[in-house]
């Protein structure tokens, strides 16, 4: 049957929508026809590059309008779209461009060129190079490729399995569907406009995007998330929508008091504001529901929608409206209402697989936990790493943390299995608590099983006032559990 | 690729919406978690009566939850669902009992019951009947049937072709497409009621209950449309949504101010709603955008939308967000802005095939008439039929009816090819005058000459005082042909 590709929007959009702009970069502006007009000519300049079907294009470069391009002239040729994080070390970009074998790599020199030279190197003869203004492109027809939905046109590095990262490869009828999705529940419209400076290396950078210019929206691309730069462009395009992130929020909220920016077009709410959410609100318009749910590179996007469906008891929302959500246990077997799970998913957004990776089954298997609320909302629990088998039971630290998390006297803890003569593992928790606040380890595992089953309680914690972490962030499980495990 | 089906859509709900109301018919109430429970029951039913995947069950009866109900369980036995016009003749019936050969057919006694008894003489031995109040149900599980979203789950008869009325066979895929791009467009979320009155068996009767089941909201089904019930109902259930039309409108508001119904729950504005528009909206709640676009039962729907897009200068909107929409001239090329041509439309959401017919290309070509503006929007002109071929130019007789409507004096007109001894054909017009108007024949061809090209101007006019119409109200072409064609 005939589907719908994302050669099909740009071109489609060229036609419903000739005279309204698409895009807004660094001063650049072009509208839905002449947008489409240089996918085409960027398509000539890939076809002069030897780009043919199935062949990768690597982004080496920061967020811009001609990625934009390059993504629909890759849509459009048959070729698979590959933007990679240029945030990466040197060693972790030479990863990528070995595993993706791209026929052609664009780069860029400020702040990435000197790490892209010295990753470079591993790339095969058959790799072209361009730095991005020397991109170029050139008047040229519609190219006359025939390309099926469920081909691959992205080409997207995920977190690290096993010390190395992997490529989800996802379709136009991934991506397409996810948008429509994503249009839907946000309620984006024809007269939005969307900040586009989340990274387009990121699944929800780039299907926001998309998801706007999918409506007939404009997308004002940043190149980079530079606090002055947000605020100025804010107020100057008059931004209905961005995706801003943590200490973002208040970054952009003190350049705009600085500069005296006016922000009061932007409709969403950041995610975690955090002690800027009140002075957010009272600079900001924020009319509709919060962003976010639950997601994955996997994908394309987000299963679960928190402004999708009525509020429940569920932290994530509800399911998107094309996708099968299922909780199930160890054996795969559904899990009833209240029962923490694996999140495995079926649907049009699946993506294809991961690139040299024998194909995955119908089922997406997340590797995440949640939990269906009795109201049919969902909970996103977190990682299922690290399963505790302690006796015939299986504990996820997700859940431990969850838990642990709910005495308003913990700030964070760490839950882990150690080696246990009779459980053969029992739980740990390492907890950091709040400044000023104490407590003793037997009234917080009483306060544990009050929420979560008996045998899933720590049998030990330990309170210590801060827990390692990795670059990113995010808690060094495996440096807690060398220093406490024991 | 895994898809997702109308049996996804009923399972899924299940879960999202438990507790939520689904359907409300005739007193009775279910959740979208009964819901499910009983199309798992009537399933089971269906097995009973022999109906396997690929088999047809007729719809020989009026609106109710019964039939959303039996759509659902044809789409978990991959059964196909055939909603016929009750207001069929006995003939009519007899001819789609004959071409669908349905395996089960259900009818109703009142209003319905004396015509099936003289129709169903032309079923084969092998259709089971069944009165819809002997229909039952029964506790059973979910069936294990695994369906393709590719395959057919409803054959909906439309307008007669050459004599006869066509099958169309839409699958899942085209209904669970159409109706998210409804949902979309139409701005549906999870609190509307909608007042289910459309019959299921035009396209957009049952595309719209289906989208409300869709984003997990409520169908109020009424049995026919019946002013006095729908006025009550909208007063009870506080309905939101409604597709009323023509005199319906009217009627709808007397009902309600001789009841003292509250009608201020509705939110949408009725299709040509005329003298009674003013009163309407001041007793509703108008807050959305019209209705409103243009679809066909082979399009699953629409396929441009009134509320999609900018307002622009086209009268029927913006095409749908997946829909491939070209205007093409005779040759299959497509024509510039401004031009008027055959609306030809490719995408997910397009009929498979007529039943029994060779498959249909990737290309629907609707047979109606359409110009893209300047502006992107779209214009729907009317049907293509009756091409006339005038010297070496083609004159569709809906794009001359549409520039002689625009004179304020002509009330409505009928326009066909006349032999013509130089041109083959020569473009001739019977035109209706609004009460109290006069107007003679060279000003009005004038009048025509500075809106569409000169060889598509009327060569003669004939001024009546009605043109004959068929029984359902619309102009009897073939009968002022034979009246004024000379």
């Amino acid at each position: 049957m005939s589907g719908f590709t994302l050669a099909d929007l740009v071109r489609e959009n060229a036609r419903s929508y000739p005279l309204r702009e698409a895009v807004a970069c660094s001063g650049e502006r072009l509208t839905f026809a002449e947008f489409d007009a240089r996918v085409n000519g960027l398509a000539a300049v890939l076809g002069d590059a030897k780009v043919r079907r199935g062949d990768r294009v690597l982004w080496l470069a920061q967020n811009c309008h001609r990625a934009l391009e390059m993504l629909f002239a890759c849509a459009k040729l048959g070729a698979v779209f590959v933007p990679a994080n240029w945030r990466q070390a040197a060693e972790e970009m030479a990863f990528v461009i070995e595993d993706s074998q791209p026929r052609l790599a664009v780069w860029q020199e400020a702040e990435i060129g000197q790490r892209v030279a010295a990753a470079r190197a591993v790339a095969g003869r058959d790799t072209a190079w361009l730095r991005i203004d020397e991109l170029g492109t050139r008047a040229d027809e519609e190219p006359a490729e025939d390309i099926d939905e469920d081909a691959v046109i992205v080409q997207m590095y995920t977190a690290a399995f096993e010390g190395r990262p992997r490529g989800a490869q996802l379709s136009h009828r991934n991506l397409v569907t996810s948008s429509l999705q994503h249009a839907f529940t946000q309620r984006y419209g024809w007269d939005d406009v969307h900040l586009a400076s989340m990274p387009f290396f990121h699944v929800l950078g780039l299907l926001n995007a998309v998801a706007i210019f999918h409506v007939g929206a404009l997308n004002v691309v940043v190149r980079r998330s530079d606090p002055e730069e947000i605020s100025r462009l804010i107020s100057a395009e008059r931004v209905t929508r961005a995706i801003l992130i943590g200490p973002t929020v208040g970054d952009v909220i003190r350049a705009a008091e600085h500069h005296r920016h006016d922000l009061s077009s932007l409709r969403t709410i950041p995610g975690g504001g955090g002690a800027d959410a009140e002075r957010w609100s009272q600079m900001t318009t924020p009319d509709l529901p919060p962003m976010g749910g639950y997601g994955q590179t996997e994908l394309a996007g987000q299963v679960t929608y928190d402004a999708y469906g009525p509020r429940g008891e569920g932290s994530h929302g509800h399911a998107a409206p094309l996708a099968v959500v299922r909780i199930v246990g160890e054996e795969g077997d559904e899990l009833s209402p209240g029962e923490a799970g694996e999140i495995v998913v079926r649907g049009p957004q699946i993506m294809r697989g991961y690139a040299g990776v024998a194909s995955v089954g119908e089922w997406r298997h997340t590797g995440d936990l949640g939990r269906r609320e009795a109201d049919g909302s969902i909970t996103f629990i977190g990682p299922k790493t690290e399963l505790i088998k302690t006796g015939a039971e299986n504990v996820y630290p997700a859940e431990v943390e969850a838990a642990l998390a709910r005495h308003p006297a913990v700030k964070e803890s760490c839950v882990f299995g150690v080696s246990d003569p009779v459980w053969r593992k029992a739980v740990k928790a390492v907890v950091v608590l709040r400044d000023g606040e104490s407590l003793d380890a037997p009234t917080l595992i009483d306060f544990c099983k009050e929420h979560i089953a008996s045998y899933k309680k720590p049998r030990d914690i330990q309170f210590v006032t801060q827990l390692p972490r990795a670059a990113s962030g995010t808690i060094d499980r495996d440096e807690v559990k060398r220093l406490y495990g024991g």
